[in-house]
């Protein structure tokens, strides 16, 4: 992108953890970004770096502030849609949230492009959208699916919404399905939730499920390199990518390795049956052809994320105590 | 349905075209029913048969009124979900309607249906929602679509929502994915339009497209007919139909048994090249082998169904006049 005119990103969500590491790419490009974050999730300290970096704005602002908002996307090219509430384990708690914080606020973005002739926007969506797949490695032409959480319609309706404002108003769109993403400032999840247990109590740790729950990691600086690959290569009018590694693993094997690279042996017990809690997908596992053909590829494989991860908890205790 | 226990029926959009031939037909079964409709576009004559009856009840309400609506739905058995801001064409003109009278009031239905204990629901929903297949005739299992529409988008959501529900909170749900309905009591598209038309200057027609649109058609009784076979028979937790005839016609079709009815001979003018406005589906036909298989088939073909239409329409031209 360093051969192209400066360009200038408006991401919401900027303070979180995929954002903030979008965003200190954006900067390290050469390009300027304004982050617009209710700071709901959002973590300041994310931002440290970035906030030294005058091509840098921040906005504390919710996407259901439709003055706020407008006012703060003025002059931006490019918007990346980032913030929602991501945390499917409360969906069917609090059934609003993900209406309002995902359906709502990604139509406000739209709203407020649209008021400030801001044509191109790339939006984190889900790999939950496909629901219970029957067909796996799962495609982005999979079969019609049934939606399956409050979370993964949520995102559906957002898609859709993007989709109709570039058929009705000639927007550019790029929609990124991500399986989990893993790396630096991974801030929920089940790393997290495993070192966190594995700090206060050594010898022993709680797993939600059986272990044997399949799950496909992506780390983030190879999300971020395929999120730029696309935006680069992929000029439809809707341009759809599923994000994820050609491999998957058990929660089992991940706590294999965490164990291992703390040098813990805990007794594991688990609970809540095969998932771990309504909602949940027992097993997302996409078919990433379409953005390989593209030229990009991983350059870590899950067991490189999960440790990275990790590492990143271990010298950065403070993200663990602030829950 | 005559054998079952007496069943309180809850149908939003009831002083509608579909909703109130539905209205009649509970009370025929000797159901009761309660009509909510906020009348934006629900018509009070339509119910002017329903409402000599005692098992009905008819509550004026906007599902944005959240408090209304828990009080409206309170004992009722099941929901018929189908109020909609329903005209495509306005789609790009105000955005934020489609989003509040079908994503965010289903979310209101279902969870009015929460808070009261009632788990099932059947939702008109559009066979927009497959935006361009390239599969011809489209089969509920398509591969996952692309919006090209934000009425479309927003059945999306609503469906999306819906089977999220009945996934978190065990809910049944049955969804229909309708083409173009037409009998008895329709208030617009392009019978009524052209219908208008001729009467107004016998003379010429202005058409919107260039009349090769292919359109599918289902008459109300047989779509009617429809939505109770599938009710019976099919007992999943999310039971997807497409409804509609194995037929196709071309707009220019209609015109002439339109035209030959009438016994008008009008000069045709087209405007407006291959789709007649933005967000328009120019080919919706869909594969309804799913309901077929449980018994069903539509005892009127598409011509039939145009000519009982306009029969309605020359017999009520007061339908016309109230626009």
């Amino acid at each position: 992108m360093s051969e192209m005119p400066e360009i200038k990103y408006f991401v919401t969500g900027g303070a979180g953890f995929i954002g903030s590491n979008l965003v200190d790419r954006i900067l390290s490009q050469g390009n300027e970004v304004v982050v617009y974050d209710n700071f709901s999730t959002g973590i300041r300290e994310y931002l440290e770096k970035a906030n030294k970096n005058s091509r840098f704005k921040l906005i504390k602002g919710d996407l259901l502030d439709t003055k706020s908002l407008n006012e703060a996307i003025k002059g931006c090219d490019f918007v990346f849609h980032l913030a929602a509430n991501a945390d499917v384990r409360f969906g069917t708690e609090h059934p609003s949230k993900d209406l309002e914080q995902n359906t709502i606020a990604t139509f406000n973005v739209l709203e407020a492009m649209r008021k400030n002739s801001i044509n191109k926007i790339a939006f984190s969506s889900t790999g939950s959208i496909y629901g219970e797949s029957k067909i796996i490695p799962t495609p982005e032409n999979a079969p019609f699916p049934v939606q399956t959480s409050l979370y993964g319609a949520s995102k559906l309706a957002g898609e859709g919404l993007i989709q109709a404002y570039a058929e009705g108003f000639g927007f550019n769109a790029w929609i990124f399905r991500f399986v989990s993403i893993l790396g630096e400032r991974y801030p929920h999840g089940h790393v997290f939730d495993f070192y966190k247990q594995l700090r206060d109590h050594p010898g022993h740790l709680e797993v939600l499920g059986n272990g044997h729950q399949k799950k496909s990691y992506l780390y983030v600086q190879d999300c971020i390199d395929a999120i730029f690959t696309a935006l680069e290569k992929s000029h439809k009018s809707v341009n759809i990518f599923n994000l994820g590694t050609d491999e998957y693993v058990e929660v089992n094997d991940s706590i294999n390795w965490i164990c291992s690279h703390l040098g813990l042996d805990p007794k594991i017990s688990y609970s809540g049956g095969e998932r771990g809690w309504i909602g949940d997908n027992p097993f997302i596992f996409l078919d990433c052809s379409r953005i390989r053909s593209l030229g990009w590829k991983p350059k870590n494989n899950i067991q490189q994320g999960i440790i990275k991860t990790l590492d990143f908890l271990v010298e950065n205790p403070w993200v663990l105590e602030r829950r």
